[in-house]
């Protein structure tokens, strides 16, 4: 039995509102928090039995400014495209579909540059704190499999889906299904593999990924549907992003009522749906997801970068709807969770001006809930991960910032400490001016998976 | 006579829509251009004569995906606000102003803590590109005497403001100037100390500072617009950034038809006047700064930190008027000019989604303009920095990315390189995932200001 005892300042945040910083011991056995005890950190830690005098300790240091967040969970990337991170700028949807993302996902037909990349991405995501995350592949079978077998290898925790898509109409010659039932050979080949790799989904389960409806025929959707409820699998898709393709959803599915409608018509819409997206969803389809208790993906940054529109959150979270964050790389530019965060945090100031509703801003701490606990409950894994408590996995970060001191502090990070800053205010600093450089040790279920090398 | 060459690939933009790429070799003698060659790199430099023999070579190396690029300008922040970077985000301006900004201010009666602190500030700036910035101090005379110090001491091109505010009514007791009398003395013994410091000019000059409207009494607006006329001086102040703002000085200065109807009532709006943040200007407030020739400076983050507004940056360029960026630090939680621009983009988005005038977007060289020539424009310096060019200084910065390697590439920055970019998706990439990892080397006058350290 490995047990690790972490000690020092424990941030995070159990409920929407609510930040929460204690201090204390988190005991961890065989990667699974089984004991926490909050006490001042003069006093010595009170071992919950004797098996625990010999375990490791890892202590985050006050004096470096150090804490214990954990792990980012990022509900909704594409890892095909990281390459084009930071490109495409002036395009919107349907247009930077055809001429950055289509382009560059086909290149994954090659599984020697699928396993280059998404090591990369892996390791990138991995080192931004993101201990989970929900990704798109491509439609390749050997490609999809080796980002499961990245995953698994380097250890993060990830929903892994091969993209289906079997439109003649709507996706190109060179990058699509050539058949339903190439799109249900493929999915299922996925499937079996990420069962092989990993039978008791200890990290990595395979995910049901219909691109978006105008992507897919009804065939395919149906089957999709089917096999979802059949294998009982996780379902991701994209909904309600930007208004040409609302139209072009209407235009082609006219019997569903709405977008969300596709998707709830051919089954795809349940407790373990992703939604990625729901920039403008009609009343009717929120009440819709709420009903079938589907999660939210929110992208806001991506949302901006493709000029599709602000996502009012306030009013999803009001409607009781499940909402994490996605980075969705690369419509948006940046992987990082806790900038997605700050950027939710801006994009709702952006609601609150323009629809005059004052209290549509969240706040930082709902932010920060949204990518750790809100992205656990839009995965189905609120059990597991989120937040810092017994039964939980020890899916976590150690975050250390930093002092400026008398002649330097300047190549060591964004966050700048003054010295009279208390711990909200160091918090608050950090989910600011924060980057990876303040990520130093990262851990999923107990293994340490990303350590910087620098600073 | 100090020499250098300057080898490699240089990208500026010249004019606001071209962001202009060339190869070639820049001859710097004693801090100024004085030859630009543009040719392949495979040639060898042709020297413009045979004093060039024995000069310095400086090579932005095409294999480390190095190129120059022109020092950024920020045209508005304050630097005693620091230490309140990322902090005070849920409150709009004037609670911000007395909860937040005028306690920190106050502090800065310590020179020892002003030296301390400035120190840093300065030294970040650098270390993010930042060339040249126009600062508001305090009102405190030997803390403002110590920023021009420490910039003088430094490198760094800079306006330097001790902040005016004598209005009993809108500044706190603990922290205005007790008369006009004091407001004016304390202007006057900054200005002497900058000319004394540096009396050509080269690197610093003093500014007349009025913190804003309301801060100041007629009688101090007065004085300071007669002393600016006297001794041809910058000017510096804020207006239009909050509708609760406006209403105050609507109230406050009723007989001069417009926030920006006051400063110029007062002598206070002319040629070398920068004007930050500019956000609910009316027409005839844009068509007066127009035919006053004074300059705007753009805080786009400031402008949604603290719910103020978006500036529509389109409409003031279209009225003629000169447009800069400006951090706004600590309305806005960061430092860098790079990020401001990408912040400048995302925000132009935003106007064009909410009024659908497309063309209010800003392209990213557009916003790469604003933060180099665009703001050397607004701080009357245009004939000395912004762009590469004969008789310039050399104000610049070598920018570093990084490819990613096979294994690797994950400590080494956020701009990810994978091989097939051209030198356009190079930079594009930069402007929207770079940071200051990106930033090797900074140079102010052919002096070499900053160095990184790491990387």
């Amino acid at each position: 039995m490995s047990k690790t005892i972490y000690r020092g300042t424990f941030v995070h945040t159990p409920d929407p509102r609510t930040l929460t910083i204690f201090t204390g011991s988190v005991y961890v056995s065989n990667g699974e928090i089984t004991d926490i005890s909050k006490h001042d950190l003069n006093q010595a830690d009170p071992l919950p039995s004797s098996d625990w005098t010999s375990a490791n300790l890892i202590t985050a240091h006050a004096t470096k400014h150090e804490f214990f967040f954990p792990g980012f969970i990022d509900t909704h990337t594409h890892a095909p495209q990281f390459p084009n991170t930071g490109l495409g700028g002036s395009e919107t949807l349907l247009t930077w579909l055809e001429k950055y993302t289509f382009p560059v996902e086909s290149t994954f037909s090659s599984v020697p540059r699928a396993k280059h990349i998404y090591t990369h991405v892996v390791a990138r995501l991995l080192a931004q704190g993101t201990t989970c995350a929900a990704y798109y592949a491509t439609l390749h079978v050997d490609a999809t499999n080796e980002l499961a077998r990245v995953c698994y290898d380097l250890g993060q925790r990830a929903l892994v889906g091969r993209v289906c898509m079997d439109s003649a109409e709507h996706c190109p010659e060179f990058y699509r299904d050539a058949s339903v039932e190439d799109a249900m050979r493929g999915t299922k080949a996925c499937l079996d593999f990420v069962r092989s790799l990993d039978p008791d989904a200890r990290l990595l389960r395979s995910c049901v990924t219909p691109r978006f409806a105008p992507s897919c025929s009804p065939q395919a959707l149906e089957r999709l549907g089917d096999l979802a409820r059949e294998e009982d699998l996780p379902v991701q898709t994209h909904v309600s992003e930007n208004v040409d393709e609302i139209e072009l959803v209407g235009r082609l599915f006219p019997q569903c009522g709405s977008y969300t409608g596709v998707y709830d018509r051919y089954g795809l819409l349940g407790g373990k749906t992703v939604l990625a997206h729901c920039v403008h969803l009609q009343d009717e389809e929120i009440a819709l997801i709420e009903k079938r208790d589907a999660g939210v993906a929110h992208c806001p940054l991506s949302n901006v970068c493709l000029s599709s529109g602000n996502a009012n959150v306030r009013k999803l979270l009001d409607a009781g709807l499940k909402v994490g964050l996605g980075t969705d790389v690369s419509g948006g530019y940046n992987p990082s969770l806790l900038a997605q965060a700050r950027v939710a945090e801006m994009v709702s100031r952006q609601v609150a001006m323009s629809t005059g509703v004052e209290r549509s801003r969240l706040a930082p701490a709902e932010c920060l809930f949204l990518a750790t606990r809100g992205g656990a409950k839009v995965l189905g894994i609120e059990d597991k991960v989120g937040a810092f408590e017994v039964g939980k996995s020890w899916d976590a970060q150690l975050i250390r910032l930093d002092a400026v001191a008398e002649d330097d502090g300047v190549d060591g990070g964004s966050v700048c400490l003054f010295g009279s800053e208390s711990w909200e205010e160091k918090v608050q600093k950090w989910f600011f001016c924060g980057d990876d450089r303040n990520t130093v040790l990262v851990w999923v279920g107990g293994r340490l998976v990303h350590q910087r090398k620098s600073g």
